[in-house]
């Protein structure tokens, strides 16, 4: 057994009670009045970092402020690559806190699984890379190639001032290739690596109709009614086929390649599963296209949010002054964001029936779609890790959701970003009840003690610029 | 100058005080916490009627509790015509305060208008006729003619009790025509006879799809998403000429008249106002057919509010649960409410795409759409009181909105309702800034005195029957 792995068997039990501790720390980025809150737990993380052996950690401002990101790094393994971990210390809020079997800032431990908000999104994970750290340098003496954290405090929020942050940073950054511990596994069997996630764009919609909310029986009939004007223009949004019916929408979507469907058809997926998961009973979407490829593949238009007049408790019987609604696209290869996002508000506005002003309003936290090719070396050192522990070999998945980071880490860094997490669907990431397996917790410990030395491949020059 | 018109000017200034300190008394139906405020109104109400020298005033309870309705009346004019004068004493909540240039409940006079809640709807309206029943019994020590007081507060919540009330009181009702104190004028010149209002049925639409909110990356492109569902059941609810397109919806409905379409014609109306009071640039409705015949005599499909996600405030990118709409239809003869109501659930549910499930539950408070016969006794009435009031004829008009109230008192009863207040469509009434015209207010007393005095023509056996 190497020295790391018996470190982390011996230290087990105090590294629970860390995850714990961590999770007890209500570090909610999005709702006021957890400022505090944030400082804890980025200062818990620092002095975590600096406990594991790592180097020159520190507190980085973030443009326009808000919870900084925590650096740390161990950059004494010359000739080896330098992987740059990427995680957040900041959580979803909790929500409504009577559908929370458990207090959500007070981690449980039932039946194998460890109960609180951020167990798996994103503390649970990202305490691994950190754990598996220390096992080496306490166990080993040494890493086997070169790190640097960069942990996040506004993940929640769209990181906001990451694209600056990353900018400004460069030099301190760069790095082979990102490792995120942001992200998850396909089943508790079935391991996986991530060649990609689609992109992300939003507006709102809003259309204005009469300077008031008029009454409908004085004025319904002869003014045209926002709700129905929206209505009209939302359901222009799509095909009965599923097909978005946005000119120029799929004009950059790359079709999917025959690989690309090959990969899928290796996926072990179930419909059943997926249905169960969603509670529904009926699969929706875009005909001539598998339920993965619809998710994987394929990009979308989804309306988030609608809201006119009075709301659930309200009975006015008005026509209304105004109605809106939040869209957010999900994009894929090649699909720019602001194109997308163009191209809806154009169609939105020539589908406005006349007797209404519609006005748009692009949303922040776009992000590219992004892919990382299968032969990335990182993803090859994953693959290798993750067939070990496992005890099979990894398919290639794809993300439906969005990871703007990779395209930024891309972008700016001129990196690949490989996703190395160990979430699962059903743990109630954002939701109440969030879990995170500890049979997870534990493999994933392991498996980041081994990819850092499978990653220890030697260095070639610009590593990472020939296998882009 | 007859007693009673002496009387109304002696007492103008106490009147104008009286008014003001009832509409001191927030007495809002439909919020929480003005349980008192609706007893003090109450009662302010009986103490008037006893003042003006009604008797037998008294509480009568209202099925299913609340606000109870206000009764008097003076039946010592053997041989007359016995009217019942209808009014309320509950008004709409005030709202946000911060849109009021007043305090809603201190009632101001500024420029000839009375501002406060009620000032128009209906409180300053509703006072007129004791108004002019005092000045009568005091002025010239008895009635021309029968009466009696029906004045609720349960109005502004849609008078839930109100038709197991008058099945319940129907003897102590009994009448030869109704008068509704609640309603206007067409303009401060031109009066009008008002031959009817439109019925109204509501529907709410709920539509579900998956189990709790879903992240619209993972699931997005597979799952039907409820507010595509709903836009689509929306926009199929009108064709692009503004003809609503539920089938059988118009099955029933009468083609306008020659006479009516003539009467309309002899409305003066200025479509210019009318866009100016909407706020709107342009109009909209159903082709074929012009602005005041879209709002008095065609039907309509309105959504009054639309609901799902997250609303303005949250960014978050689901894919909602569920997606709600409310729906009111505007009848006209001879539609009946819960046929119109099953047409356009059984639309809703044809148009509904597969994967999501449809529940509508009917609304409370339709009402069916309600004429009173052009020659009917009362319109002569009233028409020669408005002619000498107003120094010109009266037009016909018909209410584009809904008065439940008319079509219970011919179902129940069997009288019809003259309508004969003086609000003017410029009060905001259910807004801010509510007002009522001095001008209205002094001329309605008057008005209703004279009223009196035309409608004493002598009995002849069922005066109302022979006039349906």
């Amino acid at each position: 057994m190497p020295a790391w792995e018996a470190y982390l068997n011996a230290h087990r039990a105090r590294f629970l009670g860390e995850t714990e501790a961590f999770l007890r720390i209500p570090s909610v980025s999005s709702l006021p009045g957890h400022s505090t809150d944030m400082d804890r737990a980025a200062q818990w993380v620092a002095r975590r970092l600096e406990d594991a052996g790592l180097e020159k950690v520190r507190f980085l401002p973030v443009a326009h402020g808000g919870p900084p990101v925590v650096y740390g790094e161990w950059l004494h393994a010359p000739g080896r690559p330098t992987i740059l971990v990427y995680g957040h210390y900041d959580v979803q809020p909790p929500g409504d806190l009577a559908h929370w079997s458990h207090a959500p800032f007070e981690p449980v431990a039932v039946a194998g699984r460890l109960y609180a908000r951020g167990a798996s999104d994103d503390k649970g994970n990202m305490l691994l890379p950190i754990f598996a750290v220390e096992a080496w340098l306490k166990g080993d003496g040494a890493l086997p190639l070169n790190v640097k954290f960069l942990l996040e405090g506004q993940e929640e929020i769209g990181s906001p001032g990451l694209p600056a942050f990353i900018r400004e940073h460069r030099a301190l950054l760069s790095c082979d290739w990102v490792v995120s511990a942001d992200g998850g596994q396909l089943s508790e069997e079935q391991p996986a690596i991530c060649l990609g996630a689609r992109g992300l764009c939003g507006l709102q919609v809003d259309v204005a109709g009469p300077c008031a909310d008029l009454h409908s029986g004085t004025f319904g009939g002869a003014v045209q009614n926002p709700i129905h004007a929206l209505s009209t223009m939302l359901a222009s949004l799509h095909r009965a086929s599923g097909r978005v019916a946005v000119p120029g929408f799929y004009a950059k979507v790359r079709a999917p390649s025959h690989r690309d469907r090959a990969l899928l058809r290796g996926v072990p997926f179930s419909e059943a599963a997926f249905m169960a998961l969603a509670g529904v009973g009926q699969l929706a979407g875009e005909t001539g296209y598998t339920v993965l490829e619809r998710v994987w593949l394929r990009p979308t238009v989804e309306v988030n949010a609608i809201w006119s007049g009075s709301g659930p408790n309200g009975d006015q019987t008005v026509l209304p002054a105004s109605a809106h609604a939040r869209l957010t696209c999900r994009l894929v290869p090649d699909q720019i964001p602001e194109e997308a996002s163009a191209a809806v508000e154009a169609h939105l506005r020539r589908q406005a029936p006349q007797g209404v002003t519609v006005s748009v309003h692009h949303l922040p936290g776009g992000a590219f779609p992004y892919r990382i090719p299968e032969e990335h070396p990182g993803n090859r050192a994953a693959a290798a890790v993750l067939a070990d522990v496992y005890g099979r070999p990894p398919c290639h998945a794809l993300m439906g959701s969005s990871v703007p980071v990779c395209a930024l880490f891309r972008g700016i860094l001129g990196v690949n970003t490989v996703t190395f997490a160990f979430g699962l669907d059903d743990e109630n990431i954002h939701g109440p009840d969030e879990f995170f397996r500890l049979s997870s917790w534990t493999k994933g410990q392991r498996a980041y003690a081994l990819l850092y030395e499978h990653s220890n491949l030697p260095r070639s020059g610009k590593g990472e610029a020939q296998s882009v």
